[in-house]
């Protein structure tokens, strides 16, 4: 939820803002091509909300994006069991389409197996519900082989649809990839700096932070790499890189995820939560200098990709 | 919680078995010599809990401790400070005797200062309650050293009043003591394996799982430490050493420790709840005979120490 | 050096087995394609050898390469400034065609200026001679960006015309690639089982230890991704992920390279020195078994490509 | 070898200066009270030597201290097995007190039998030295426990006689101590900041940087200890970590400890050698005012204890 707006004087301004969600679905396809929702996840802050926070924020993005998005899928992971599995059983009665989890990771599962029971408990609460495992093992520490955990999932959780891989070890990618080829399955890359090395290695879409404002620019890659342009793929992820690079350096997480947000979009997305700190003023100018410099401010019409923004 | 009791076919026996907490109380008291209680932390699996399923531990242990128990501390720490919040006026409203609290640890505070913006925010959800802050680096990867979070900490948590450190770094436990040697804080030390270089270093007690079962031997460690025999409470540090360096090498978690510890109290601590699994007959039985061999199953009097027990 | 023929009982089999270094040369140029070769580097133990040992290896493979080889390249990287200048002297000498520097891991270089006079001083030793970075952070821990360590580099460092990067950070290399494209420097990447995401990002060309035996097969990947048959060039890609994650899953190193490398070629490569151990004869079965069942064993005649064996 | 003089502009002072040790052996005992030299271990830049560097450092610091020193111990690892073993019969020949190896770090041994087949071929080539294992898991990334490797080790090699143990695992440190209580091993901590805490633990002596300035001070506390007045000792270790603390938040390495070695005796340590760099005049500075607000810079008389220092 990019879209709270919290201030430091008044309790008010620290509930999130449910307004702007309707403005930020009309904005994601129409200016970025992005018709595909993450929501409640790392951008989003879903850890950092309470359950009936997340409960809220997700009713109102299906609800805005209905006859408007392809696919609102709502990450329910939590540390709790049960918390999870309330909201897997709430995203399914809110209409929602499709729900991911991502590793419990304060006491961690330290098998395959204990992993797809905790995940195949949560899956069982939303039964009609594609189900989808968000990787992203430097965060979690859980280092359980995403190419492992697949071998056999769909006799566990028949509602598996796929996974968002938000890792660089792309032997893993590959392999889950290879040896999955009949399932169809959504093999979605997480790391937005280098999508196009994963797009060789056969991803099928990709999830992340930037497609709410690179969206576009990523969306022109993408047909590139279709049409088999490849130099002209590459210039796109070396521009994208080098926006990326760029901030990393100046220090780059999901504050300044929202900050950018707000300068591209126009919608206030409100500074984030604590343990989190609003972006400084001069990590904005300067982003903006170096998007300018880059040429990404300026916008024309866009066919939608398989992009989803995490929000 | 060390008192849930969970199978894998009915519902029943995966909810919190709350009737053993009285007698928990009892055995902690009489066989261990263990007054001080650290509610809903890594032990009790509280992350692992519903917010209304921490509510009711908090609310039983309180009841069942009172006129028993020396203190008891509730661990209010989530991802979310909101529902930390909650839990920082419940235990409060329940009569506690004090809060304590991790690190956020899926987002990370980058600098001390929003640490400590996150902590005050808790603290001041129980302004009448004396606050500890939970160190745990390892798991919570947020490295801000605790010698340099103590530093001014009275100036915004006025409650402040100790932490518990589970970490190796004596450097920093030992500034903690020395720079703060005017606040009579407590210092707890969080890593039983080495308490009594903890101890040499001004630890004023300790907190941690396996004062459960080991409490009555820690206790003669710390008598004979008073004593400055420091040669008789080696051999009690050696003596637990030898259990936990034996159980470590057969894999030791939060579910070895109920397993162990329905062994020595024979109290039903129950089976860990997902992402947990139960601890193997085998390992049980190979803990049995080292504690056996170790001479740890044989129980005398003892005065009550400065422990906590983890639960 | 894959040529050493170490045994337990005798002296003399501790010694490398410098005869074999001629075989070897046709081997690679015949039945892998191979025509560059990067000697002393990690798959060769240079850095288990003496100094002594390293040049007369360096020396063989210089002179049996002669006419054959497109280059030799000298890995003539060490803890001591003073010898890895001996052995950068030593090369030009003996007319290798360039030498590589890994940044010095045990006390280590804090900022890319210290780690730049470090090369620097090395490539002086040896100013007619191409020079190459070795990146491998997961190796050294020196973890100074390689796109950081490039900016400029040719002003302190006038001989350098590349690196070997061996990490999966495919931001950093395809910065590197970027942000250098009129140097004509040589990009090398060093993860075998993600060459073709690297390729799509900008790749020249690949060091790695397994084109000792699935050279060939890496060289039609090559061709097919020249050919822009990205479908063909996934599919040999994911042939060699399916041995790697094979053989990785059974513990994979430099002294099971050595195993495969005698079994595919017959060519006694001796075993490892110490730190390292034999494979083990179950290792070996396991993998032989693989390589049939993936029809790596049977060859072809092939032109040469960009790959450059370790050795 | 605190010793060398290395400058920017001449060739000669980038030599080792070996007219300063006999000064620096005579500062040592004299206004340290510390008899017993590690010679060429990490902060003596041992690893950054040729091997002929090494032989002429191990060679002075034995004849200057003869008759003087209690005990040179010389640090023969080295990544190559050949190298380290020439070392060890070296520092036979010349009559040094006993050797010491560190685990080899960049190819790794990954289990104790290979460790101890490594140390075991050096300590044969000094047959008739003591032989020390040099354990700094965090530096080496060899993390094969201390408490293992020495279970049934002079089986193997009959000259061990105990380790320099760097690390802050004292439940490992613990049962090395526990489980050899026969074998009057020495069991020398190598973590100084922390030293009181492994003393209580049954530390027999320590190994450290910093006892080349801070030796008197903290052979006080050893005395304290000794006479079992614990908050004496205390005083001193907290007054030991203040300074510590106060520069490792400055940057405190190998540098680091050289030019406040020179600042504290007079003598000239000279730069380091490259990767190392030399420590700033701030730094230096700094560390003088902080010296003399502690107190430390006024000496007087002392007995000899148990501590080494490392040069």
């Amino acid at each position: 939820e990019n879209h709270r707006n919290k201030g430091k004087q008044t309790d008010s301004e620290r509930e999130i803002n449910f307004s702007v969600i309707g403005q930020y679905v009309d904005y994601l396809v129409k200016e970025q091509g992005v018709k595909n929702i993450f929501v409640n996840g790392t951008t989003g802050e879903g850890l950092s909300l309470s359950i009936s926070e997340r409960r809220q924020v997700a009713e109102e993005w299906v609800t805005k994006g209905k006859d408007k998005l392809d696919q609102v899928v709502i990450h329910v992971g939590a540390l709790s069991l049960k918390e999870s599995q309330e909201l897997a059983q709430h995203a399914a009665e809110i209409g929602a389409d499709g729900i991911a989890v991502i590793a419990p990771f304060f006491l961690k599962p330290w098998t395959k197996d204990i992993l797809i029971n905790f995940l195949k408990e949560v899956a069982a609460a939303a039964p009609a519900l594609p189900f989808y495992y968000y990787h992203i093992p430097a965060l979690t520490g859980v280092k359980i082989r995403a190419e492992e955990l697949l071998d056999g999932i769909q006799d566990k959780i028949p509602t598996f649809r796929g996974l968002k891989f938000s890792d660089t070890d792309l032997l893993d990618f590959g392999q889950c990839v290879d040896q999955n080829r009949q399932q169809q399955f959504a093999f979605l890359f997480g790391v937005d700096e280098q999508l196009l090395s994963a797009l060789v290695m056969g991803a099928t879409g990709a999830v992340g932070s930037t497609y709410n404002y690179l969206g576009k620019k990523t969306n022109q890659m993408l047909e590139a790499f279709e049409r088999k342009d490849l130099s002209l793929a590459l210039n796109y992820q070396f521009c994208i890189q080098r926006f990326i690079n760029f901030v990393v350096k100046l220090g780059f997480g999901v504050s300044q995820t929202k900050a950018i947000m707000t300068l591209v979009s126009g919608i206030p997305m409100g500074p984030p939560r604590l343990p989190l700190q609003k972006a400084s003023r001069e990590f904005t100018d300067s982003a903006e200098a170096k998007l300018k410099s880059l040429d990404f401010l300026s916008f024309a019409d866009l066919k939608d990709g398989s992009l989803e923004a995490s929000s």
